[in-house]
């Protein structure tokens, strides 16, 4: 079982440039906003409360009754944890949905993953509304399914008339509608994503990862008109405080669930983040406590912001989108020096800000108070 | 955030025939062994020995104190744990390698999967040995790699003219070298290891899942020798007691950290997986114990197989795959009926058994010698 062979590969001046890697990848760098230690941590849309006493204590116990069983293999399907999840969309959407309906995996962006190896894929394509969430289009090249745009308009919605011409046009296999939308907080009314459905061949996943901040319905309500074409995605990672334990999950007509299941990992959930996903459904009333604290948060920035003569897109999620500025890199950098570490997603003119605790909001309102200098007019 | 839609979706006769799939996956199943709960459960390869209390205790402590941090994301690149299996890997191979050399995500499955989006992909091929991992060429399929098969020989070895000439004709950018091999147990010496990455034009991934059941060197020892094609991908799920803790890994060059890091999803590896395969780690010694137990036990099975008349391939890991039957699904049901689960992967006339605890193996040996009129000679 062992040797005495020294590796001294690390010396070896290989670089990544060495390796016969797709053709594609070369060039590219990881995706990931900076991992740093910034006193105010406002760029990744994490729920700043911590779990509760009562919901770290439950997930001990669950721990110690499994952590005896860690030598077998998972439950293969997560059915329970499904039947779970089913429970609390039925809840929160008021629409009941039963666990054959549901998929769960580890984050939304390994049910996006799967939804489109399963739908997308070489010579498929999927149509976007950017800017949008900034993974849509790296797990479309990492699937090998064309990603298409469609920008959206000056105030950063779904420009309906040219989305519609793009889908009749273009006849993308799948389109990706983000509600709320990150990086821009906006809402895309019922209507128009029913228009969007109407429109599109294929598949429309809604990825709804900030739903619980918005006061709009889900479109889990329009699963039973629609239950051939559309698929919800949304997360525990937002609202539900829960991004350490990464879970994400679909609803959609059973018959989806079938088909992701021909391309899922075998056992991709471990026991771990099935049991603590579980704990945390158990707690979702207090843990969606602080969605509401979180909204009255968000509108007191978002004042402030106006006040201080900011543009503010309108928002129904747990960040705001504000700006403008000549370059917002070099704005990014003034709020780190004055520890608060924001996000520039790279759109023009714009950052994104996370709500935080109200000190950290209060820390970022006062460096913001501190860089009016940089606004500038709207061209 | 609520609306009174109701989903009658499940009643609308609606199936995945109807839903806009790839055509490649149509008609197919999903994979997996039957998940059904039988007295002797000796399917799928686990260790049968639960891990130690002081272990599990370690495991509690760790979640308790890591439980409050769950509202935030876990650290993406997993460095403390990579650092932690290069620890381990140093100490078990003797080959020195540091946590650059370490990739870790959820199962060896994800990590061939982030492998494969790297190397292979469309217009790309990946040449197997088979009868191997039934994961290799689903993996393959899963990222529109071609998968080409250059049978075993009458012994389920591999036939080392016959994949020189293979790789010579065919020109896989990838080769998969399981050893010991699954579901056959044996290995391949490292000079046949040698000479077939010395053929390969692309990267040879050596699966060694099994390896700690082996007394044979690990690849890792060829990696100086190969930087710039070999990666040495390992798991936790067997001998390592962790199955239900999800936990693969590959040893490589840093190069081939860098290029999965441009294909994997970020956040991969949650707060609690991280944290349980650290813990794991720390209680190596203890729990790789188990190994000597389960090689001895798997010695007795061997011995009793062949002396029931039974023909059986030499094994080096936890399992042993033995014939020889007309039907050897048939004689699967003999077993099943006798309350012992064993596996029929599909590879006419013989059986995969798993090395369980004493009292299992007995329960298989005694079914074993009740089936022996199932036996049939090599033709």
């Amino acid at each position: 079982m062992t040797a005495n062979a020294t590796n001294e590969t690390s010396a070896s001046g290989i670089t990544l440039e060495d390796l016969p890697l797709r053709d594609e990848l070369r060039g590219k760098s990881a995706y990931g906003a900076p991992q740093l230690t910034v006193a105010n941590q406002l760029n990744t849309n994490e729920n700043p409360y911590p779990p509760s006493q009562a919901l770290v204590d439950d997930l001990v116990a669950e721990v110690a009754r499994l952590a005896t069983t860690l030598n077998r293999y998972p439950e293969r399907d997560a059915v329970e944890l499904r039947r779970d999840l089913a429970a609390y969309v039925s809840e929160q959407t008021g629409v009941e949905v039963s666990y054959e309906q549901v998929w769960a995996a580890n984050g939304s962006n390994e049910v996006l993953q799967q939804l489109l190896q399963a739908f997308g894929g070489p010579g498929r394509t999927v149509l976007g509304f950017q800017p949008s969430y900034s993974m849509h289009p790296i797990l479309a090249a990492g699937t090998q399914t064309q990603f298409l745009n469609c920008p959206r308009d000056e105030n950063f919605r779904i420009d309906l008339d040219a989305a519609l011409a793009a889908i009749a046009k273009q006849q993308p296999n799948i389109v990706f509608i983000t509600t709320p939308n990150n990086p821009t907080g906006d809402v895309t009314p019922l209507e128009d994503i029913e228009k969007l459905i109407d429109a599109a061949p294929g598949i429309v996943i809604v990825d709804e990862a900030y739903m619980e901040f918005s006061d709009s319905p889900s479109s889990t309500t329009l699963l039973a008109k629609y239950p051939t074409k559309l698929v919800v995605s949304r997360t525990m990672s937002k609202a539900f405080d829960f991004a350490g334990g990464r879970l994400g999950y679909f609803v959609a007509h059973p018959a989806f669930v079938e088909a992701v299941m021909l391309v899922r990992l075998p056992y991709h959930l471990s026991v771990l983040s099935q049991a603590a996903a579980r704990v945390a459904l158990r707690h979702s009333k207090d843990t969606l406590g602080t969605v509401a604290k979180l909204a009255v948060q968000r509108d007191r920035v978002v004042s402030r912001l106006e006040e201080l003569g900011y543009e503010v897109v309108p928002s129904e999620s747990n960040f705001v989108f504000f700006g403008r500025f000549a370059d917002q890199h070099e704005v990014w950098e003034e709020f780190l020096n004055r520890d608060v570490l924001i996000r520039d997603v790279g759109v023009d003119g714009f950052l994104r800000t996370t709500i935080g605790l109200p000190e950290e909001n209060d820390a970022f309102l006062s460096a913001a108070q501190q860089l009016t200098g940089y606004i500038t007019p709207r061209s």
